[in-house]
Formats: C-alpha cells, structure tokens, sequence
C-alpha cells in the first residue's frame, strides 16, 4: 500500500491535479534532494519568509540557526509553512501563455516543535552534517555544549502537505502547432564545483570522500536509509 | 549617493549584519539573477509559502499565475513576503557548529498589487518572457483576451526589504584552525543544459539565439537597462 499524506483543504492542489502528488515517496526524494528550503511563519499578523537547510529522518523535516533568530522564535511551537522547491527547465511554448517551468517542489503545513534535549538535538545535528557529507561528522572537533545552546533547532512531522511535479514539453493549443515557432525546453540544473580547500588546511591533510565524491541527495538514498 | 532601501525593524537582520545589504543595486542584481521565488502570504492567520517567478522592472517585482490561484488571489492587496534565494556553496568547516552555506538572498516586505490594466499586464508580461528570452515575444502567437483574463499578475514595490550575503571560506574558532581536518567550499552553481526542440517543432525551424545563448540574468544586466 503507498503511503500518503491526507487530501486536506490546504494541502489539495486547486489546479493542474494530475501534478500533485500526495505519497511519501515522491513527498520524501524532493526533500532528500535539496536542502535549501524556505519556512515561511506568521509574526503579527505579517508573512515572514526565511531560506534555510532543511533535512529529513522518516517522517519528520528538520532545520536550524542560531538561537538568536527571529524566524526560529517565531516558528516554535507556531505553524510553519516548509517550502522546497527545484527548477528542472524553462518550458518555452508557441504563445507566451503556454510558456511555464518545469519543476519539482514539496509544500509542509504544521505545528514546528523545538526540540530542546541536547542528546537528541546533537543525534539530529550529526545526522545533518552526515546525511550532506556521509561520515564528516565523526571527524571534526566535537560540538561544545556551548555550541549546542547556541543553536536551535525546530522540527516539523510530515503529515500534511503535498509535492507538485512539472516535466515534459510544452503544452500548447492545437492550432499553435502549425505555427513556424520554436518550442522545447532548457533544462537547468545544480552543478557542484571543484571543491576549494581553505588555505589554512594544514599540510597532508588529504580531501576526504564526502568531498570529492560529494552529490546533492546522495547520502541519504545510498548510505543511510 | 548609493540608493537603498530604508531599515525597518522587520528588515535590519538580527544577526551577522556584516553580511545585510539595503542598497538596490545589491537587491536588484540578486532578483535579476534568480527568477526563482517563493512568495509567503497569511490566509486565516496561517502562514502559506509558494514557489513562483518573479521578475523585477525599476523598483517593482512582479510575479504572476493562474487568475484561479489561491495563492494569487490571497495575496492581492494583502501583505506578503517574496523571498529570493541562491545557494552557491557548502561551506566546510573543523566543527558541525561552523559548518555554513555560502549564498545570496533577498527578502522583501509590502503589500501586492493587481495589475488589472489589459495594456499595462501584457507590457508587463511581455517583459518577463523577453526579461528571460530577449526577443521572444515578438516571435510568439499572440496572447488572447482571454490568456490574459486567465492570467493574474501582482506586484510589489520594492521599498522594504533587505539581501543577505554569505561567501568565502569557513570562520573557525582560531584554536581549530590546528587540527587535521580538511576545511574548504563546495561550490554550488546552476547549470544551463542543452535545449531539447520540442518533437512537434515544425521542419526548417530552426532554434533562435536567446535559445542557443540562454543564460539565467543575462537580459536584464545587457540589453534591457
């Protein structure tokens, strides 16, 4: 049986059905496969947007920032709205109406808890950093107590939200077939680069595999789950 | 004189103010390099994000969709967020505590307006298709009554907001810097991919320079200001 998310009033897609998606599965490769998300939250009565890492384990999203932050003040214990969204192309039609993007994006609705015990916001902390880079966290100089009070960590059960996906070609009006345009796509994607080790790496420290065999979404289909 | 948009206490940054920027020309190359946004609004006093593109013109950031959006017709005349974010590398550092994301973002505040004008929304729309593809509009099957009736478009004056900077290398306590560990940036950039004709194209068509040469920002920065 295919696990899903509720059909709720906010969560249904008003518009274009066949692109929503409501099973975990799709919900849960969009979320493993970019990080960056927005987390958007409710201060006076005013939207407020904020860009952050997000990153998952089972069915719940987690993301964090220092403990001075507003948006994460504002968001514990209050609803959040999780955002992820990828560019996948430029869809360019026969009329500009037609032209639209292809795209693949996650939107969460929910209560954002904080999670305040330290021995689990330093289990959450080591599986981000090892979820993006498999085995880093083992390596580095371990978080004080005071770094761990320093940031704050907030959570969010996947339970309501769904995944919207847009691939293909254009879809244009039967008439506009005839007409001596160019249509197709330009795919964009995420590119990483030669790393850049920082000059004050000591001598024969070597780059480690997480690094030169860094991919985006990698860890976490392959080694972790 | 640098032209910049005021500080207000939703827009200074609590944190690393090194790294705001209120000055326009900081804002405005971040939206123009990034069509990619994510709009937050409030409906019934909860917080909804939504991905869209949007698209700048002087001092004012326009986005639009579906006339049946939820999310267009919340946010006509009602205060949202548009938030633009661009992340441009992993920043590795000797603790999980420092570990960063080298990025550009912008955040701005204000009430949307609808553009309701026919003349006026197709001028606009027209910008965006060719703001993205220099010429292409011209090329197009025009747009109809009604693609433009289906058509919401909301504005935004820029006039509240901020960017946010983060580049270079990992900031580690000094005392760390002695430890054998590999520290460094992954960089992370958008990649344009061959442009793939649409099957239905017609014969002898052949695929026009703001296709072959397509590159995110370009319009703007060259041939349009």
């Amino acid at each position: 049986m295919t696990d899903s998310l509720p059909i709720t009033n906010r969560s249904r897609l008003r518009r274009s059905h066949p692109r929503g998606h409501f099973d975990r599965e799709t919900i849960n490769a969009i979320l493993d496969a970019q990080p960056l998300c927005s987390v958007g939250y409710v201060m006076e009565g005013k939207p407020y947007v904020t860009p952050t890492l997000q990153w998952r384990e089972g069915n719940h999203a987690y993301w964090h920032g220092s403990s001075a932050s507003q948006a994460l003040r504002a968001g514990r214990d209050a609803e959040v709205c999780l955002s992820v969204s990828i560019l996948d192309g430029f869809v360019l039609a026969r009329s500009g109406f037609h032209h639209s993007v292809n795209s693949r994006s996650v939107t969460l609705f929910g209560t954002a808890f904080k999670v305040e015990d330290p021995v689990e916001k330093l289990a959450k902390l080591t599986r981000f950093v090892n979820g993006l880079f498999p085995g880093r966290y083992a390596d580095l100089r371990p978080d004080t107590a005071q770094d761990l009070k320093a940031t704050t960590l907030l959570g969010l059960k996947i339970e309501e939200g769904s995944a919207k996906i847009r691939s293909g070609g254009p879809n244009d009006e039967e008439a506009d077939y005839a007409l001596p345009i160019w249509a197709g796509v330009i795919p964009v994607q995420t590119e990483i680069g030669a790393p850049i080790p920082d000059p004050r790496n000591l001598d024969g420290v070597a780059m480690p595999e997480h690094v030169r065999e860094f991919k985006l979404g990698s860890a976490y289909g392959k080694k972790q789950e």
